[in-house]
């Protein structure tokens, strides 16, 4: 597997767009992306029992299994809670896409981000499509174009792309995110939105896709609010001419992997992108009783306010991360933790073997003083190893979050 | 039932007190409370597997079932993390306070909150535990003391006292308790403590006291964490004379209104006073399928990130509020919920069975720029109703929770 440039556009039959429809008061807001032939695609979406319009439209036609060619999104409006109309402007804006594309309207899914319980402006929406139809391209500048359009308060856009060899072909994934920005005024929302030009078979993809997100975005947290509209998409369209990925097939291995990569890279962008973050929080838990266990931990210490904000204040307070260990319902014992930290400014064990180590409190603050900080815990000789990512808590989190919408 | 002035030595037969001991650089750092005959006591503990010395001693006292006569409470260094010699501390503790009190070390029941992973200070304990002795008292100013001697950054004292009448006799309750307010360095640590003059068997006390906290200490958020030492207890002597309280006697459900009452009260004080917190939430849920969605999905709101900036900022962003409902986990309809904002400014509805309400969003500002903030929703005509309570996110929520520990 190889790094290459450029993001959705970066695999074989894919074309990107990025445009200003005027759904927010500035910027982009409106991103088009097309599979020049049929694409079998696989999705999760939110848990939440409140899910916005475009997710069920989205759900309806993941679950039918059959193969689509676009996908529209937007910024600005969430067109949750926005009831039977939402419905409608959800599939009138997938048979406004359909129409310029000659398709049909299930073969198009939408997303939308931003804020809830405001009718969708369907006059920006009829207006951008066509322009977002004009600008399509396969370039990766389209390709960042789309990536800029669906960010909200994100504070860098987030692209990936990476190449795996396929016998004589070669097979590409691409990927745009979307963080924990807040939408300006309402929630936080995570899309991410991958494209290959592997063949993989609709059931198979949603299959590889759940196995991958367990270990990218199960494992992030800004702050543990899941959104109305949380979706993650994967289109395989077989545009690289490489053999079909089946269970046992030789790229099977390599394809899982590069697809956990490009997951797990959006993912830390995401992750080091939360409202208001100065700093990526990486936590591995390792020797636990089982993997799910070791992510329970990892994940209850990325995701406690205590622990975020200490890391705000580069506070070695290893207290507060035994502490969210241990309500987080995995099983350990207390007395086998150990715990460190690390940057590229050194290492420090603070805990050994549930034994507070004495450290050089001004040597562990230049570590934590870092963008990136590495949290090593070991909770025994058990085969349980997960990662986590996440930021810390800062002024600027309230801020974003507490500022008044109008 | 009447409120009455006082604390925890408002009912007969208790003393108490609250001095320096020096374990903190300043204030009082250890209250100690006495009854003057055998009380039966009742306890509920953290439920994280990282369990303070303190806590694993007075569980060990509690489910013997045996009466006890003394609690020993120090700020300023919370025992945990600290392996068998924390077990020795704790124990030497209560065998000191024995040894004055002339009565047995398993009759004395020891609390702790602070500093986590540091050896207790013995000579500090040593040298406090003589001096709590001869401050103890029967007054209100003594229980205040305590009261005091118990808090950490909490900005105010958590006391209350009711009184109830059982034929010809009357029963108090009284009670104190710590907040949320951080432990320098550590942890936010919840502890609670009440004393009556009823007769309860152990038993059923412990009954009591686990119904009752299921509408109190249970339905309070201030940060999600879970803390190392949060304990509860009730003390129950019976110096009052009234009749035993045994299930269908005659005074059951006004003692069972009672503790509920200022099991509430505190708790109530406990989210009032969270870390940084400007405003107490009551968010208030009716119409819920049963009685647990409806704690489920108040106990959501209330510890939602997002809802508590958005209280910070005056923002009626009720979007965060059905989206929190909406990933609690309970079961409801979206279509069938209704919310509205109080306060001593007015009240504004602004979702009515799933439909946005044009409001004015001058005078809801208004209305959510007050202390004390009530948050009315209502899912359908199901019978569960809950309350939960919680407090704004602030900068000074990250300001004290960020401050380096040194």
């Amino acid at each position: 597997m190889k790094s290459i440039d450029g993001g959705v556009t970066a695999p074989k039959g894919y074309r990107a767009s990025g445009i200003a429809a005027g759904i927010k008061k500035r910027n982009k807001d409106m991103a088009l992306l097309t599979s020049d032939s049929d694409a079998a695609v696989a999705g999760l979406f939110t848990t939440n029992v409140v899910k916005a319009a475009p997710v069920v439209w989205d759900q309806h036609i993941v679950s039918s299994g059959l193969p689509v060619r676009a996908l529209l999104i937007n910024s600005g409006n969430a067109n949750a809670c926005t009831g039977k109309q939402g419905f409608a402007d959800t599939s009138s804006s997938a048979a406004l896409v359909a129409e310029k594309l000659g398709i049909t309207d299930k073969q198009v899914l939408v997303c939308s981000t931003g804020v809830i319980g405001v009718p969708m402006p369907m006059d920006r929406i009829a207006y951008g499509i066509p322009l977002a139809f004009d600008a399509l391209s396969y370039g990766k500048e389209a390709a960042h174009d789309a990536a800029q359009a669906i960010c909200t308060t994100d504070t860098f856009v987030k692209e990936v792309a990476v190449e795996i060899q396929a016998g004589d072909a070669s097979i590409r994934i691409g990927g745009m995110a979307k963080g924990s920005g807040m939408i300006h005024p309402n929630m936080a929302t995570m899309l991410s939105f991958i494209t290959t030009d592997a063949s993989v078979d609709a059931s198979y993809l949603q299959t590889l896709l759940r196995q991958s997100t367990a270990d990218s975005y199960h494992m992030i947290s800004v702050d543990r609010d899941t959104s109305t509209n949380d979706t993650v998409l994967v289109f395989a369209n077989g545009a690289s001419g490489a053999s079909p990925i089946v269970p046992g097939s030789a790229v099977e291995q390599s394809f899982i992997e590069a697809l956990g990569y490009v997951h797990t890279k959006l993912a830390k962008m995401i992750a080091r992108d939360g409202e208001g973050a100065t700093k990526l929080i990486e936590v591995t838990v390792t020797g636990a009783v089982t993997k799910d266990d070791a992510r329970l931990m990892a994940r209850s210490v990325v995701s406690s306010n205590l622990v975020k904000a200490a890391f705000f204040g580069s506070d070695a307070n290893w207290g507060r991360i035994i502490c969210a260990m241990g309500y987080s319902g995995a099983r350990f014992d207390p007395e086998g933790v150990s715990i460190g930290y690390r940057s590229i400014q050194g290492a420090a064990q603070v805990l050994d073997h549930g034994s507070p180590v004495p450290f050089d409190e001004q040597a562990a603050k230049r570590i934590l003083q870092e963008k990136e900080i590495f949290v090593d815990i070991s909770t025994g000789d058990g085969p349980g190893v997960a990662t986590a990512w996440g930021c810390d808590l800062t002024y600027d989190y309230v801020r974003i979050n507490g500022d008044y919408r109008s």
